[in-house]
């Protein structure tokens, strides 16, 4: 429906890095949490695919890509193998990880957006879904190992926020008809400079208002 | 196939309201957990929504409602802000929230069981996934707020069994050929009455039998 | 598409009990959790079918079958009952239930790589929806637990490798043209046996390499 935004063959080359990176956080996360070689392997896998998968449920497009594809199923095992056997290599590398996993996260949420839409979504639906797609894979990895999904912590630098601002964007040129490969590519980037400047400067969303009369709360909350 | 229970704006009226109080749940949930304003957000979506999300997921239902009513979707965003802003004063309404609580657990059991046959799943799956619809949002919730779920918890009045009872009235009713506007509205009625008095007389369910023996597994498994 | 490994009637009743222990195993660590009645058939039901319904979800059949086979549905409660009941004696028949679910380990690899190449996915995919299907009720049985799922700890037997062996197995005969009921009981008991083997031997998969650069980290990760 629309012209991609790159030639299929590079688009594809794209995809298998943003799945590489977010592969990568899924392996290091397990190998922190003290799992084996298939633990790793599997929370490889389910960070640089759930996001796509849970799309691809709910906009009915199965058996998803991460099952048909199989580039995109060896390329987290591929990542696994590396953390495995280099991980205090990988984590020193972190800071270049995460530049990645930024524009992973800017690349996903525009692709995301862009399926949703050609599957018949409206315009809100169809930015969720970018979202969901740019964000549901870590989600994932810190249930199965877990743990609060950073995604929802409040100390932690934005990272949603860039995704969605990404996502709106494409909904937004969608609804102008003005959805070309160059008004994607400053989706895909202002999501990436975003999420870069967040960690840069550490960025936080703001907690609910007047906190104090849950203190007692969350005391409670901490050992249920 | 089955005459609705109400006309459809009213019953879309319902849906909403049973949505907005799912919705405030899993928002206070958020505040007590200390999420951010965008993990409020989510936690209230996913509460709201997450029981007929996968219900249509499993009749194949695609797109799910979640993602082609707009009403459903910015509901549980209203609801979110709302905490935000005012959560001391939703908490110290606590009690009315879980009202109407209860009257979203009668009105999505009825209406999921009715929805799952339409789509001609048979009696007992149907009033299972009834169930499903009225408690999933809410295991998703705890789930993804790393916490057990409430719904599995002994020490937590009845909540399920309310929306048993009424899934089970739906697909008797279907079965006998007596779904109407009014035996609907019975069935969500008897689990919410059910409902609003196992909160008053904290009836509880009973858990395994003999227990004795099991208390040190208990401990082990207290801190794997 | 293929001949079935058995006939159908003597399949289902393979299918049944490899569900009936399944569900075993989810009510007795409901059991341990405390939970409630409800909890541990909620526990029973996810154990036992959840794998089945990830691969159903995923290959587009739906409603999936643990939905529309009455059976399939009705096992798990029966164990959960004969748990709520006498779980002090079915937990001295432990070992015996650990051989039963080594048998359905290797019975639902085995189907599930058969039926998801049946829906038309490649081998690679058919067998990782094989193994998906024979460890996913396990792993959303400790997230509802809210545990981290056994089946990533490095400190547990053996328990996706058989079953990837098993499903391993069946993507190369199909691919050889070679699977037939011979073959498939096959794969079965080398599943099964590896399995056996590695609860008899303690067989664990190694953990990352050069992990002593981690270990502050660990410390760090279990108290977020």
């Amino acid at each position: 429906m629309f012209q991609s935004l790159f030639s299929p063959s590079v688009q594809h080359a794209i995809d298998l890095i943003g799945i590489f990176v977010f592969a990568i956080s899924g392996a290091l996360l397990a190998v922190r949490k003290n799992f084996d070689v298939f633990g790793i392997a599997v929370l490889a896998e389910v960070t640089a695919l759930g996001g796509g998968l849970f799309r691809d449920l709910i906009i009915g497009a199965v058996p998803p890509a991460a099952f048909t594809d199989l580039g995109y199923f060896l390329t987290p095992l591929l990542a696994a193998l590396l953390v495995f056997f280099l991980h205090p290599e990988v984590e020193r590398l972190e800071s270049w990880v995460n530049v990645f996993d930024a524009a992973g996260l800017g690349l996903f949420c525009v692709a995301g957006t862009t399926k949703a839409y050609e599957y018949g979504l409206g315009l809100t639906a169809s930015a969720t879904l970018g979202l969901a797609t740019a964000v549901g894979g870590g989600v994932l990895r810190d249930v199965l190992a877990n743990e609060v999904p950073s995604l929802l912590r409040w100390d932690r630098d934005l990272y949603a926020v860039p995704a969605m601002v990404g996502a709106t964007m494409v909904a937004v040129c969608i609804r102008c008809d003005m959805l070309n490969p160059v008004t994607s590519a400053l989706a895909v980037i202002t999501a990436f400079v975003l999420r870069l400047l967040a960690m840069r400067y550490h960025w936080r969303a703001p907690r609910a208002w007047n906190r104090r009369s849950t203190v007692v709360e969350v005391r409670e909350g901490a050992q249920p």
